[in-house]
C-alpha cells in the first residue's frame, strides 16, 4: 500500500491504571481507514515528559502523521504541548490568537481567564491551530504531529475539523465472511488464498460464542475487483459462509 | 514507586483498522494495578514480523514484564511465537508437552490435529507454558515475555493462571473525588497539592456532561496514611466534592 501512514499516541496515566478505557484510538482507527490513511501503531504512555517526548519523536519520524490525545488542559499534569515543542526544539509561549479564543469563550461565560487557563494558549511557534468547537481551547498541528484533547467528545470534534486538511489515500475496502468452524479447519485454504492474492490482506479473527467457534474472515485492499475475485474464491472454499 | 513495571503489546491488524476494539489492555491494566505491578506502556502493532519483533525487543528490555495478546492461533497470520523466539535468538519447534495437550483436546472432540493446529504447539526452547482452560492451545512465558491469546475470554483465563506466578508489589491505592467545576478553577490548588505530596500521583480527569464540566480528581499511591492526609486536604479546598 502506498497510502499515507499514521500512528496514535494516547497520553494518560488513567488509561494505564485501568481507571479509564480509551476510546479515542478506536475512533481514530475507523476515521483514518475511511480516509485511506493507514494506522500502523498505537501507543499509550504515562504523563511523564520523557515518556511523551521519546514516543512522539520516534513515531513522528516513522510515519506520515502522528495524532496525540490527552494532556492539553489547564492542570499541572497537562504537559503535552511543551513535550511536543521539545521534540522539534521549537519555542513555545502564549500565542495571541489562542489567547483571543479563550478570552472570548470565558468572557461569554462570566468566567475568569486565570493563569491556569491561560496555559491552554501555549502554542509552539509555527503550529497551526485545531479548532475546538466544544470548549474552545484549541489543539494544534506542529509539522506532522497533531495534538488533540483527551475528552472523547472534544477529540472527535477536533478530528472532524482536522481530517479534511490532510491528504487521504485510496479508501481501504473490506469484506467479511463468517464461518462456524475452528480456525484450524480453515487455515490451509486461507493460507493458499493469502498466497494467491498478495495485494490483499487476509485476516482471520476467531471468537468463542460459548457453544462453539466462529471465525470472521476479513479481506482488505484498495482494489475492488481483486477483492471480489478473492470473495468468489472464498465462497468456493466455504459455501456455507455468511456475509 | 519501586514496584515491578510492565508493558503490554497488542498484536493485530483488526485493532488498527478499527474493525475490533481491543479490551485486553484495559483488563490487564486493572489486574496489574490490583497486583502492584505498574503498567507503563501499551502498544498496538500490526501482524508484520518486524513490527512485532521490534516492539517486543524494545519493551522487554525496558520493563520487568512484557505481556502480549494475539497472533498465536493456527492460521498464516499467527506469527507471534516465532517473532518472540527471534527476539532472544531462541530455537523454536513443536514441543512434546504442548502437542500432548492439543492431542488430548482434539481427540476428545473427534477433531483432527492437523498441520495448522500443530503450529500451536510450536514453543520456544526453555519457555514455560501458560495454561489455556478454554481451548487448550497454550500460551508461554519466555524470559520476561508472556505470550497470550487475543480472544478476550482466553486472554483473561490465561492471565488468571499466570499472575499468581509473578512477584507483585505494594498494591496501588486510589481515592477519587468529583467536583462540578472546570479544570481551570481547580488547577492552582491541585498543583499545590501535587507539590506537597510528591509520593502520590495527583490526576485530574475532566468530562463533559453536555450541560457542564465535571472533574474527577484521582489520588494514587501505595501509602494509605499519606493518601488519607491528601484527601483531607482536598476536602478543605473543595468542601463540595463528592466521593
Amino acid at each position: 500500500m502506498t497510502n499515507p501512514t499514521a500512528a496514535m499516541l494516547v497520553i494518560g496515566d488513567e488509561i494505564l491504571s485501568g481507571r479509564t478505557r480509551d476510546s479515542n484510538a478506536h475512533h481514530l482507527a475507523k476515521a483514518l481507514t475511511e480516509r485511506g490513511i493507514e494506522l500502523c501503531e498505537i501507543r499509550v504512555v504515562s504523563d511523564k515528559p520523557d515518556a511523551i517526548t521519546g514516543a512522539a519523536r520516534d513515531l513522528s519520524g516513522r510515519y506520515t502523521h502522528l495524532f496525540t490525545s490527552g494532556g492539553i488542559g489547564p492542570t499541572h499534569d497537562d504537559i503535552t504541548a511543551d513535550c511536543i515543542a521539545a521534540v522539534f526544539d521549537t519555542p513555545i509561549g502564549v500565542r495571541d490568537d489562542a489567547r483571543a479564543i479563550l478570552q472570548a469563550h470565558y468572557a461569554a461565560r462570566d468566567a475568569e481567564l486565570n493563569e491556569a487557563r491561560l496555559r491552554m494558549a501555549r502554542i509552539p511557534d509555527g503550529a497551526e491551530l485545531i479548532d475546538n468547537p466544544i470548549s474552545s481551547a484549541p489543539g494544534f498541528s506542529l509539522r506532522n504531529i497533531h495534538v488533540m484533547a483527551g475528552v472523547p467528545q472534544i477529540f472527535e470534534a477536533m478530528l472532524a475539523g482536522l481530517l479534511p486538511r490532510l491528504a487521504g489515500g485510496a479508501p481501504v475496502l473490506s469484506r467479511t465472511l463468517r464461518v462456524s468452524r475452528g480456525e484450524g479447519d480453515i487455515a490451509a485454504p486461507l493460507a493458499a488464498l493469502a498466497a494467491e492474492f498478495p495485494d490483499l490482506s487476509v485476516g482471520s479473527y476467531p471468537s468463542w460464542t460459548g457453544t462453539g467457534h466462529q471465525v470472521a474472515i476479513v479481506l482488505r485492499g484498495t482494489d475492488g475487483t481483486l477483492l471480489e475475485q478473492a470473495v468468489a474464491r472464498l465462497r468456493q472454499d466455504f459455501p456455507e459462509a455468511a456475509e
